[in-house]
């Protein structure tokens, strides 16, 4: 990796998300384990009208199936032809999980994603330092949260069943600090554009 | 209709999206004039986690192919079985526009979606009185808007491709103020679930 520090990180942890590439994309809601959802978090994160977020990337923890955990991880700074439809961006997801790779860490198999095995930790650690962010409703106002902005953010979010407690007692253990975007639990996707909507006013 | 007045409504103007039914489930992108990006707003207005927003009301306004203009109406407080996905989303609206009407006004068509022939202003007369918004990069900012809240504020959203000078003459005489989420020009959805958020933290 040669980019810039990216802007924004987030990281959205699939509980019983596929690891592997057998779902269908007729069903995927049926035979992902929601899948779907993490695929909209992926529209949410990087892309904007007419373009690429360049400065953010995401991680998807697929925790689901036989061969999770794995995580995979588009780079804005790299993605090409990526577009804003859930059945496209699985079939580049199930295209990314089928790749072939060597060795256990992050492993380019399409422009901008990659594929590793490992789960939370393994987002984590590739993420790198910074503050890191778990979006919860129990946490701090978001519009009130003192950001690192300009390049050292990282958000992680469960999906509709929340994080479990090891998941969390290890998010603890790195220091995530909990911070709420506002008074209704909303879906992951919405969570993340309302993030990314504080980063852009923000930098301004 | 003897359903409360719902908080908001949000109307989708779909410049090319069909109006007809004849389009693929497989390739919603390519062979519906966009209606996904359509469909991910009716999520981002009408879901919340584990729950359906009863109290707003979402209008897509189909502009495109032979059968336009018409309008799908879905309303949170009689809606059923409504998904978050975008397949799912299709399936239902698909269904909504084959099925058999009698007359040009909204007809319920399937629990809690209405269609009606029409564009724009079949909307807007439907949805009544209170505040007209018109999401505009250009206009003032969403958090120091005046919203009417508490019943009586309607956005209206243009596509990708944006509204057409005709339309935002009819907004224009309609008294609609431009309000903007922020300085990026974000998905359609994203626009909303941000709305959304601004609402459901002045209704806390």
């Amino acid at each position: 990796m040669t980019e810039p520090r990216p802007r924004a990180r987030f990281v959205v942890v699939g509980g019983r998300a596929t690891a592997s590439p057998d779902f269908l994309l007729d069903d995927l809601p049926g035979t992902s384990g929601r899948l779907d959802l993490l695929l909209r978090c992926v529209r949410a994160a990087l892309l904007v009208s007419h373009g690429v977020r360049r400065d953010v990337v995401a991680y998807l923890v697929l925790l689901g199936g036989p061969a999770a955990p794995r995580c995979a991880r588009v780079t804005g700074a790299d993605a090409r032809f990526l577009r804003p439809d859930e059945r496209s961006l699985a079939t580049l997801l199930r295209k990314s999980l089928a790749a072939p790779r060597e060795g256990g860490g992050f492993v380019t198999v399409r422009p901008g994603v990659a594929v590793a095995d490992g789960g939370l930790d393994a987002a984590l650690d590739d993420a790198g330092g910074g503050a890191l962010w778990l979006l919860d409703e129990g946490g701090d106002d978001l519009r009130a949260a003192r950001l690192a902005g300009g390049g050292g953010d990282t958000f992680v979010l469960g999906d509709h069943a929340g994080l479990d407690a090891a998941t969390l007692a290890g998010l603890d253990a790195r220091g995530a600090r909990r911070v709420s975007v506002g008074p209704v639990s909303v879906h992951a996707d919405d969570v993340v554009a309302v993030v990314h909507n504080e980063l852009d006013r923000r930098a301004r």
